[in-house]
């Protein structure tokens, strides 16, 4: 059989197998990325219109364009419903600019770490992928600059608020900074936000894209970690010199996003109800949070330094005496345990062993210690052989 | 902006272009391929479970899987639920398809005409197509086997049953035939049969894939024509030499199909209120095929020729003066007229001048003998001139 050569690149999916392996019930999973299924909101259906279930447009339905253009002017990003394209969940944005921007051998910057669905569609199209080190407060700016200076990447993709997997916030600061470099450069940006709405403490910032002066730019988002991730609803802006190409790209992916789906994610977006359902669960999340590194800090304060998230979903761990956290996957499940391996977020996983993504979500508290307490013992176990 | 080569080749879709414009609530469209609206039937979400508003599996809702692949095995297609995959409506299998098996210069074998969407799809990813010649009963198969002796495709890409735009259904002969040159030669099939459902007469016809015996193939369907396409939900059927990697590219691109539309098809599929609908379906567009042809033999006679289509949603008219159809665009949508010029469904449009798809579901009975008076009166003065 002869495949095309990106088949090659094609890689098999940890996070797809682990998730699988992770779906036992008796299995206590801190891999995932899952919301909990108590805040899962109750939607209603009955008004609906039977107009729903005819074709729609690719760009998407006008109501939904329109609430998203006006949630993303009050962020302060510079566009109009025009710029807006509905997408099946913010994933696909990733498959759409990599078929814009990516030929093989096509350079594109990235953090490291960064989402590892990222980094896998970006790598299946053949790109050249180039690494800024995150730090507590966004990327090394020093790295960032050399980086610009010494390649032309397509676009840099940069995810600045409560990063999957890191947790990191960009500061103000570095904000406006990575925007001058982007600027001077004359750098695309895709800036990804599936996590904005879930933050815990008073702080906010303003997208990078807002604070642009001359590059390019396509924001994503979704509706998938504060409402229903089952009804596959993301967007993207972008800027008008991308859009069209974007929206053809669209047509000929899936031709449009489902209407179902979006009519309901209308129902929600600016209203009342939705208001109170990101408050509940931003509390419902801090708690389990709070929970989490309480528990943290009894099992793995010996064991591991982290940042306590100040948003999102997980905990990054950084293990003071480093392995390949890949060799903890086997032993850890056969004790009951789910965990994501940090090295597969990077570019060169085999260079930055060490780390672990915990999702501080999925779990039940009454679960929570037996659990962290068994993933403890796996890692010492393994540092002791 | 350095965009991908690819973009280079990402054609403006006159498809969108037409159906943009016949909009207007005053154009008499035959352009699209749009359901009627009447025969959208209402649909019930209060048994909807919490639960698929949670994150699903890329391969798709088992349930759901199981169905479709027991209404494959009812028309002779060997298979099981594992060789299901659910996806976001069929033009996503033209998507991941042409991931699997398309680089710059994979040759790909087509029938003349064939789906717009697919050609577009396929050359987007550089694939270099060739032609079959297709004719009342199907392909002429002098030339299939022509072209397989002279060329390596990655695969044939079919429409057997009801070919949009040119309404042909293969005969039994040919499918056999077509089957045996597969297997002879080893290319792989992929099957896209949207309007299998939609059946006029008495006749059926099992699935190409269902007869071969070596070949590997995709066979893909869709409830957008009989159901309600708002859901978005097609699905593909493969050997299971190809569903691993096709698994990989759908994760890739959207993680997983919408659930909630998932959920729906799930309570139609199989059901007796689904044969009841499919029952009334047919019925209707039966009247509106005989409608569209009563009033096709008053107007166009001494203009066109055509069969009368067993099945689908279009009559594929051949002007007995050919001339370039898409020069006919704008006078036509100036009488508030729109229908689909016969071009763009050929790899070489300019080489075959001279043929109209006319959309038969859409247009209200009231407004159909104006719409074609007025559509031969446009045809009748660009020849005149």
């Amino acid at each position: 059989m002869a495949f095309s050569e990106r088949v090659a690149r094609l890689k098999s999916s940890l996070i797809r197998e682990i998730l699988a392996a992770a779906q036992r019930p008796e299995v206590m999973s801190f891999a995932g990325g899952l919301p909990a299924e108590p805040m899962l909101p109750k939607v209603e259906w009955d008004a609906m219109p039977a107009s729903m279930g005819q074709y729609g447009t690719s760009e998407g339905e006008p109501a939904l364009r329109e609430a998203i253009a006006a949630e993303a002017r009050a962020l302060g990003v510079p566009c109009d419903a025009s710029q807006v394209l509905i997408v099946s969940g913010s994933q696909q944005t990733l498959d759409l600019a990599s078929k814009l921007f990516i030929d093989p051998g096509t350079e594109v910057l990235l953090e490291a770490p960064t989402y590892l669905a990222a980094l896998q569609a970006f790598q299946l199209f053949g790109a050249d992928c180039i690494a800024v080190p995150q730090e507590s407060d966004g990327p090394q700016l020093d790295a960032l600059r050399q980086r610009l200076e010494n390649h032309k990447p397509a676009f840099a993709y940069l995810i600045p608020t409560f990063q999957n997997p890191s947790a990191v916030r960009y500061s103000e600061a570095k904000r406006d900074a990575v925007a001058a470099l982007l600027d001077e450069f004359g750098v695309t940006l895709i800036e990804d936000e599936p996590y904005r709405e879930l933050v815990f403490d008073g702080g906010s910032a303003t997208p990078i894209v807002s604070r642009l002066k001359k590059a390019s730019w396509i924001y994503t988002g979704t509706v998938s970690k504060t409402l229903l991730p089952g009804l596959r609803i993301g967007y993207l802006i972008a800027t008008p010199d991308l859009y069209p190409y974007l929206l053809r790209l669209k047509q000929s992916a899936d031709l449009h996003t489902n209407r179902i789906g979006q009519w309901q994610a209308l129902q929600w977006l600016g209203s009342e109800k939705y208001r109170g359902h990101l408050a509940e669960l931003r509390d419902f999340y801090r708690i389990r949070r709070d929970a989490m590194q309480a528990v943290l800090a009894e099992h793995f304060s010996d064991l591991a330094e982290w940042q306590i998230p100040q948003g999102g979903l997980f905990f990054w761990l950084t293990l003071k005496k480093p392995l390949d956290t890949r060799t903890l996957l086997a032993p850890a499940l056969a004790q009951n345990v789910a965990f994501m391996p940090g090295e597969p977020f990077f570019i060169d996983p085999d260079a930055h062993p060490g780390h672990l993504r915990l999702n501080f979500s999925h779990v039940a508290p009454e679960r929570l210690s037996e659990g962290l307490k068994r993933l403890a013992e796996v890692i010492r176990q393994a540092q002791a052989s």
